[in-house]
């Protein structure tokens, strides 16, 4: 037997605890051709979760009330049927929040611990720091000696898309919430302010070429005062506004758009999968190297990967947060 | 002497015919080398020109006050001495607000009368069709078969916009103020509503590729929510905003840019002039053969200049608003 969490009732707000269930499910059934039965090691928690429970289809579709939610896992081969995997292999899979689970091996991607730690695979070396890397050059066409501004600046997507921009040559301002966060992105070389103690309009009075928007609400207006002509918006997500339960005012300086030429762009990464091995042939290197610093913050326990999720929209992790549910 | 209009005060809200004064001047100062004397025929009032009057230095210059107001005008050079030009020729200006004045003949465009009436050089062949043009081909990347919504189509840029669309094979859909406005945009086969009476949201249920935005406020929000995946929106002006004291709220559902990938660009036409050939190459035969309907709404008198302006901000005029300031 092995333990899964499902979506019990869609939360309104803030996900609760009580908007989710742990369920017992028996992992003993014989593999088919081709299938692998993997129990996960590590399994990820991300933002994007979030609108995938209200039950609205936007770009993914909606989990289903009683379905085990899923999502990225990195985790062992236990048992394989299929030729490219044996027992023991670390694989990423969609396998979500679960203990173990069976998939199709040609559907997971097989990982080099020698390269890098497994967990990076759902960090910066996954879809968070794919992001970041794709909102940088795909999107914002950034240039070195610009100035971007990244909101969310300290968690994955954020981490990244400032560490990869000191890299390209620009000068980094980023916001966090905590000063334990503010204090880290400065050791990094980033331009760090705690946004709930600075209001972002003075942080970047001396203007910006690039937003990465993490956030939305407040940080996005203040940026759009903010950037110089031509600037753009690389529009990632709005972490702010993932809760509210109806729309609060949008940015009442949207008028800069025309009077500054601005471009705002939003993107989602699933739709730029072709670019993932130009993206790990960039990026990989850096990350082997040490050049960027990926931080992770740990719960342990499959119990808690609820808690762990809704930690998210309280800005408890710090780089990528994740939930250790087995033994590597 | 001749005569022209200066700004007197800086407008507050909406322009009064109390911000600005009428003054004569001389206009028989000796020609200098490469000068000529231009009587100008018709003024352009554009809606651009509001912003200019508030003192605030955006992508132009601010209008000083005392100064005249400049901007385009065509009219008929009386003496020249410039080689190009020669008594009798009509050219495009930025002489402005004024019923007659000096300028160096290489500022100016002579323009060809039997190809174009001269005063198409302020509207569908000029500025205004050029702006039209630019945010469909260059900004928005419009395609055949698209559906395309445009607000202020009865303008002057909106009413090119929108046979450039036709033209180009989109679905047309365009919002004007007014039952005339309306009809006439029918007859020109876009499908009109007025957005007096009838909700962009209700008119646009059926979804768009593209938004073509002069207006902002209201129709921006209501097409963001309109837009289709990966729909773009050129962001040309907001002529619901400009006499706007203060910003009034932004569009609450600026969300929809990430989860439906949407691209918002601002432009300026003005960045833009080196593709002003390939605009007359495509427009101009279109203007010729009659494919494009140049609808005018001429005022009489230099007197008139600011009630005219002061109009465009009530939906006065039906595509470009001209003021006849002297006889052709």
């Amino acid at each position: 037997m092995s333990r899964e969490v499902i979506l019990a009732a869609r939360p309104q707000g803030v996900p609760q605890e009580s908007d989710f269930e742990l369920r017992e499910v028996a992992d003993d059934a014989e593999l088919a051709d081709g299938e692998v039965l993997v129990r996960n090691v590590f399994v990820s928690v991300d933002p994007y979760m979030r609108s995938r429970m209200s039950g609205i289809r936007t770009y993914v579709g909606p989990y289903e009330i009683g379905d085990p939610i899923d999502g990225g896992a990195v985790g062992r081969v236990v048992a394989s049927n299929y030729d490219g995997l044996a027992e023991g292999d670390w694989v990423l899979s969609q396998l979500g929040w679960r203990e173990a689970g069976v998939v199709e091996g040609k559907r997971v991607r097989k990982l080099d611990p020698e390269r890098a730690a497994p967990s990076t695979a759902l960090g910066a070396l996954g879809m968070p720091g794919f992001t970041a890397w794709l909102g940088l050059t795909e999107i914002a066409d950034v240039k070195e000696g610009e100035t971007i501004y990244v909101s969310g600046a300290a968690g994955a997507v954020g981490s990244a898309a400032t560490q990869i921009a000191k890299l390209k040559g620009l000068r980094v301002i980023g916001s966090a919430g905590s000063d334990e966060k503010v204090e880290w992105l400065r050791s990094l070389g980033v331009e760090a302010f705690n946004y709930r103690e600075t209001h972002a309009r003075e942080a970047l009075a001396d203007g910006i070429d690039v937003y990465f928007d993490n956030v939305g609400g407040e940080q996005l207006e203040a940026a759009l005062s903010a950037l110089r002509p031509f600037g753009r918006v690389a529009a990632c997500g709005a972490i702010s506004r993932y809760n509210d339960q109806k729309p609060e005012s949008g940015p009442r300086n949207i008028g800069f758009v025309v009077t500054k030429r601005l471009r705002i762009q939003g993107f989602i990464v699933s739709d730029h999968n072709a670019r993932f091995a130009d993206f790990l042939r960039e990026v990989g290197p850096w990350v082997a190297e040490g050049k960027i610093e990926c931080r992770e913050t740990m719960i342990d326990g499959i119990e808690n990967v609820p808690a762990a999720f809704a930690g998210l929209f309280h800005g408890h992790n710090t780089g990528k947060m994740l939930v250790r549910v087995g033994p590597a």
